[in-house]
């Protein structure tokens, strides 16, 4: 009965030719295309002996490896155990967090690399990658997993790899039209990142609205064990966040200063978090929910201006606004979603990624028209914005206006993206769950135990029947 | 009825507006005394490109933030992973744990860039900072850390955030006595981290003493998972304390050999903590309890002379002593101590901190007398202790007598501030729990399920009246 | 009752006096012999000023400190944590997984410092260490941490510190043979860490067969929580894989492919075990064991090749290979193994290490016998392969074949070593448990809660008697 139960009633949701089919086409072409297009850069290949003397450097040192490996690493561990673990919060889908996300992150960031590559890194009709092409890849896939946090416990693995895709694609395209074109500064990724992945999960979840989601709510909640697991990916995308804002940042003041507006900005969205999760419940007992996200939202919101002259008392500011609106976006705000614009937000990214994203945006557009040769120095203030070539002429307040611009691409380009995805994703072909069985390991994955049931009720029990 | 017993009978335990406002109005201080007092040095700062020129340097790569970012890195998980989720030993005080940690550390560091930064980056009316300065704001914070262990369980998250404020404070002052008027060496921290943050956090306790507490000694163990979860804090702080001692080390091989030192110690403390906790069972089984904590002595009691010329088997020496002593610690000190003198110390940080904290100040003492021109070469010599300025006619001997005093003002100032800050937390107006619902998470937090306690005594069943 | 059972019947498995015997012997022979031979190396040395200047090196960023050692941090995580995690997958020997590999681990270092350097290190007399003994000391220990894989949740900590202390022993002949005698290219050690080790553990558990383990069946599985334990340890190897295969690489270019070619085989090999561990399943769920295990085969499989220029789609390439053979392995072998051959692989390091390893061997015997100096350059070419002094007139071709003689050599040495050491282990001085109480933390260890029993049959609940 159990398996019966798990396997669906009407729908089939068996991965068992789907998924190998997916993985194994998808990771073929990877090979091919991989083949076609993919060497390493001057700092990786063999001939970087000669490279070294070709532009006078005197120390392997200056190879870009040591720039910014021990940042990639950082936000490896985001991506992966940031991530993966924070979504380990539901009760009965620690394997579908972790795990999901573990495969939907080692292909995106695959097709991240010819994507990006395609568009920044193309020269003789060959990519060429270096440590800064795996960040950026792991950036990309960054925004994947914050869409997978909308509609976390109700899709299938296929449709997992189905968005990666497409979203992986439309990020590329978004990124290159905020970079390349409009030429805007976002080195953390406040817009390209987390606004236009947490605005395109959302679009997403409200195409694949499920009406019947309220028969598995039980599920849809964590226990206590849970929660702490959940706090191991808190915390490393918290500690590492300083990483995530200056790993690709100029070498030298920009990824210093980056990771010090960083480590000031997390430091006070804690401190007001905790306030209003405490303030805004009746008995003025915190909330883990709150801890788990909002603490973060100040790594969001200064992932633009991380690397401009915030100065630490505005990282502070910001970190201080971001944490209040987050919290009272989870109190407040997911519950309208919820049922006025049938939004359902498993993980609340609207709260952690989307508002905080969209601060991060308008505060980094406000520093960019603010600053001043005087604040900068005159060399700095060309370093700082790129304002060389064509740029040449760009003033403060031009720049601040595309760094707006820039916002507005991002959300479209998220809107009309998750629109078309989410369709997509509609189809009756990708075997997802019924409503009842969301949230729900044992669709997927093997679950040890004499039908998975006992043991899972067993943890799951402290919450019998509330939400 | 369940919800009655949390809220603590008699006493008022609701954080509603008190944590709110103490969060609120220290995180408005904070931007304040930021936004008048906090710049970037000149590392972070946009001028850097001026003064790259003005110092000679020809590498972005001889940015302070290259020798020490990825040592800072692993310092940060040490304090909010570390020790955050080493006190999640305790069955039903998991969020306590990690989430309190999180909260006063994220206040502490940023009061320590203010404290620390007016002791040592004061220039011209501003404190400038850079990487160096968030390590040390981690490290100051780590002696609050240490105290937070004492007292685990058995206090409200105000009463934290205090505590945090005034020994930051005194942290800051001791440091400044010790590194600037003593002329004593620490990198690691044996005297002004760990003396001083156990002993301070032993006071306080022995202030706060609960003759009651017994009361909750059915909650005050740990189960299956939690010990579990334990690990994960104990072998962070293992892994990374090579860091940790090596971070503000002098740049070269003052970093490289205190990160060899701490190495070899750790590794031998983990053998004789074994050897001892296996010894001292009358069945001959290990307890996690030694396994989790006195493993970690060989870091802490290396604190002082990691950078020093110990060498690697005086490192093994000093490691096999420290384990032996910490293991004893908590067979036969512990309950000596709460038993007769009446210092209740949740996570025996008497044994992991206090009593190697102090070996680490007298190995440091030692070797720092022993030096000679013949080990350190005479450069090496003058540079490894600053015998320069004023101090250039020092010797190793008078050193060394330096360094003891360094350990007496360390004690000093930890029972003195120990004393009166326990008697402040003492006031009944921060809304600590009653004896019988110490160590319960129900008290402070939402805990999912109906009425928190099913799920939650499952957890603890394995204990139902052992202590 | 419980108490009786844990004691093993007719078996005497108390440590009381045995472990602490053995490990405070051993950390004494171990302060002898460091006091002895092992010294600082120059980069380490406060004599390092003196050598900068005679090596006339500008900057302190020249110590290899500073190439090496955020790789030596990620690979001491691998070692604690994923080696240490990645074992607590079964239901009732976390503590064990743990806490014995923190054990061995911490013994193992020391030897292998001493070992490794008589071998490599050894001037004057003595042995000169810096970071990169460190990060070989942390290989060397990983081969045993692999071995363990085999004989997990049979062995008493006394046999584990035997095999360590052999292991070691032969490893750092074998790596001898290998790196100094056939000139072997091996960076990542797809041979001297996991062929070796692998095949050492299988004939070790070979000899220690166990023909009545089916009465502790059904401790030999995991639960719920066990498998999410189990992700940390995966996803901390899977993640730093990249710094384990470029750790000791020449600095440049080598550790900077290095680090590319493992990331990509690892993503490729991700989707290969979601494809096969979904196909081979009847109803297509995944399989928590293996994409705890096979996903990490990508990182093995290029342990040779790596730091050659295998490119980023040979990666591809051997990475989707590797996970679809280990999946098989897990599938297919395990069991024949255990039933035609008697071995009896608690962890299926066959599938994870073995088979991987010799891959991995084979892809760099070809590699390297495919290297021309068009795709290396000249001095590249030179660099990469060290065909400098005796070597200088090696071919590819014949780089190739000593390559493969490393693999033959590593197999013999492995089961030669393993046949001897599995005699040793099998004497019954050693206090291993009956079989029926294999693959239980109560054997070893003190187990919270009236006998323990309690809470951990609720732990394992969920799979009362299937394996």
């Amino acid at each position: 009965m159990e398996r019966q139960r798990h396997q669906g009633m009407a729908k089939n949701t068996s991965m068992r030719w789907r998924l190998p089919l997916v993985c194994l086409l998808w990771e073929g072409a990877m090979i091919v295309l991989f083949g076609v297009f993919v060497r390493f850069g001057a700092e990786a290949d063999a001939h970087w002996e000669e490279e070294k003397r070709e532009m006078n450097l005197t120390s392997d040192m200056e190879n870009d490896f040591y720039f910014r490996y021990p940042s990639f690493q950082d936000v490896h561990v985001m991506i992966f155990v940031g991530f993966g673990f924070l979504m380990t919060f539901l009760k009965r889908y620690g394997f579908g967090a972790v795990g999901f996300n573990f495969l939907l992150a080692a292909f995106g960031i695959q097709w991240a690399l010819l994507m990006q590559g395609w568009f920044h890194s193309f020269k003789d009709g060959k990519i060429l990658i270096g440590v800064e092409n795996l960040i950026n890849a792991d950036f990309c896939v960054g925004s994947v997993c914050i869409a997978f946090g909308a509609i976390l416990g109700k899709t299938s693995p296929i449709q997992l790899l189905v968005m990666t895709l497409f979203q992986v694609t439309l990020f590329s395209v978004n990124e290159y039209i905020l970079l390349n074109l409009l030429h805007v500064k976002d080195a953390g990724g406040s817009m390209t990142i987390h606004t236009f992945g947490a605005y395109f999960g959302l679009t997403v979840t409200r195409v694949l609205y499920r009406p019947n989601l309220e028969q598995s709510k039980d599920k849809q909640g964590s226990v206590y064990h849970s929660d702490l697991f959940a706090m191991i990916g808190t915390l490393y995308l918290w500690m590492y966040w300083p990483s995530f804002n200056s790993a690709i940042s100029d070498h030298g003041d920009a990824q210093h200063r980056s990771a010090i507006n960083t480590y000031c900005s997390l430091a006070a969205c804690v401190l007001t978090t905790m306030a209003f999760s405490s303030m805004l419940q009746k008995k003025g007992k915190l909330d883990m929910v709150h801890i788990q996200n909002a603490t973060l939202a100040g790594g969001v919101a200064v992932g633009t201006s991380a690397e401009m002259m915030l100065t630490p008392y505005g990282s502070l500011i910001v970190g201080s606004i971001s944490g209040i609106v987050s919290t009272l976006g989870y109190v407040y705000f997911t519950p309208f979603l919820e049922s006025r614009l049938h939004i359902q937000d498993t993980c609340g990214i609207h709260n952690l990624h989307a508002m905080p994203g969209l601060i991060g945006g308008i505060v980094g557009a406000i520093t960019a028209a603010a600053a001043t040769e005087d604040v900068y120095g005159e060399e700095g203030f060309i370093k700082a914005f790129d304002f060389t070539g064509v740029y040449r002429t760009r003033t403060p307040s031009i720049q601040g206006g595309f760094q707006a611009a820039g916002i507005v691409v991002s959300l479209l380009m998220a809107f009309a993206g998750g629109a078309i995805v989410g369709g997509i994703l509609k189809l009756p072909i990708w075997g997802d769950a019924a409503a009842e069985n969301c949230f729900e390991d044992g669709v997927y994955w093997e679950v040890r135990g004499a039908g998975g049931g006992r043991e899972m009720a067993l943890w799951a029990r402290g919450r019998p029947g509330s939400g």
